[in-house]
């Protein structure tokens, strides 16, 4: 895989932080509750590309939060992202075997475990959320609570997983499934760079732009997936190749063809970073993430 | 089904204030998402006794709490609750087609939907809380949050049912019996007791005698579960018979036998009255409730 040289090293100390975060939070009780922990353990550990981490460290370095408090507020996130991904795995949602090379959890454990392991990494994000080693202020825990639960809840991406349900059985035209797209992975990734503002106070001004760059940035990663779903391989993207087309789904690609919605994705990161323009060198990680969303694997 | 007449109304008005409160909260969207919220409806509208909303308001009421935010507390709990069942009932767990009287929600609508409406009032629970609405100080919500996502959680609710998922292959003893029921239901049961000690910002003294409270009250509860499980009618009960005993899961009832069970119901139920010596007349529908709890349906 092809990542900018800026990125690389930031990416490998992220993983390792939050493995060795996962390890910690998740250590196995001697206790029947076993099972359930080594699933939470298998859907959350040496898991992915920890793009959303990645940004909400990115976007909480944009305030100089501590490290520690920022690693929180990421690994709350990820929480949320990776139980979405094991219910989402599920026979009766997109019945996957194989996620980042590894047997999805249903497969590994059972189905009744990762409807319970999934269950409990959504409440472990709101609990790391809530404890006071995530902020002294109580307001900035619970404007992270809000926005989470809006980020994540039926106006956001279980929403968007709804509407993802609903697309199996109607054709979706362009502006329904950018909204499907902004609903289902949109709005967590918003949330990351919303955090960021969130745990650095940032001025009304701030969080303006900060929206501007999370929102077209959300839509362009979306179109990187569509077009990886398209061309990418099985052995490099770890899931089934167009998948989704086969699905009959709406994607960006199947509307707009593979030409247009990567010129789309080009535009939509260019606009991103002219959204940073204010922040100066401190938002070049910010930048260099940007980048890297349309230029994985291709 | 026979209630103290003290119970009735105060259950009668509580039934209403939720549904009425859930058709607010759910009101179904003109999108695709309409599907979703549907099922979050038929999960939590025209629900059930609503025990543990009347335990939060009953508590609350001890310290005069306004009713409009302890009924907000008893919404949130209730989706959580709820948000239980829907999983629970998932043919990959209990496999049930009916609950109290209805088609359960993957019957009514499918495995996927049930999934994510699921999911969905989970993280509505959590945003409910954090609003301002439920109190003005943010202190307040975030140990409303904490204490919640602890009694939901691997360490709570979800623990208990991870547990008695592996109940399924082992013989539990009576000590871990014990425990997997004070986490699968005793922990929001106490939570809802707990919650009101919050809002009304008990002393450590109230605390400790309401938890004593909640406490034996949860295991009571639980043993008349298990008491109709054998001997309720699936009529009466909105569930097939002996279910739970068919499975082989471990149940104070096979354990203890009949006779003894319905004892100890009725020593935990004194007991738990017992706690509440010191609240005097305020804590009458507490009281009621602990009575309530092992005169269902007997």
């Amino acid at each position: 895989m092809h990542t900018p040289p800026a990125l690389k090293p930031a990416l490998d100390a992220l993983a390792q932080a939050m493995d060795s975060r996962f390890d910690r939070l998740l250590a196995v009780p001697e206790d029947p509750r076993r099972r359930l922990y080594e699933a939470m353990r298998h859907a959350t550990m040496d898991g992915g590309k920890r793009m959303r981490p990645l940004l909400t460290v990115a976007a909480c370095d944009l305030f100089r939060v501590e490290k520690d408090r920022s690693l929180r507020v990421a690994l709350a996130i990820e929480c949320v992202h990776c139980y979405s991904l094991v219910h989402d795995d599920m026979p009766c949602m997109d019945d996957d075997d194989v996620r980042r090379g590894k047997p999805t959890v249903h497969k590994a454990f059972d189905e009744a475990t990762a409807v319970l392991a999934g269950d409990a990494l959504q409440t472990l994000a709101f609990e790391i959320l809530a404890d006071e080693a995530t902020h002294d202020d109580p307001n900035i825990r619970i404007q992270l609570i809000q926005e989470l639960a809006k980020a994540a809840g039926p106006a956001g991406m279980v929403g968007g997983q709804a509407m993802d349900l609903a697309a199996e059985t109607t054709t979706f035209d362009l502006p329904t499934t950018t909204r499907l797209q902004q609903l289902k992975t949109g709005a967590l990734l918003a949330f990351c760079i919303e955090a960021g503002a969130i745990m650095g106070k940032a001025t009304p001004e701030q969080r303006t732009r900060l929206r501007g760059y999370a929102h077209d940035l959300g839509l362009a990663f979306q179109i990187a997936d569509d077009l990886l779903d398209v061309e990418g391989s099985s052995a490099r993207t770890g899931k089934a190749v167009a998948k989704d087309m086969a699905a009959g789904k709406a994607t960006f690609v199947s509307l707009l063809g593979v030409e247009r919605a990567r010129q789309q994705a080009d535009f939509l990161i260019d606009q991103a970073i002219n959204h940073l323009a204010s922040f100066g060198a401190e938002a070049d990680l910010l930048r260099a993430i940007a980048r890297f969303a349309i230029e994985r694997d291709h």
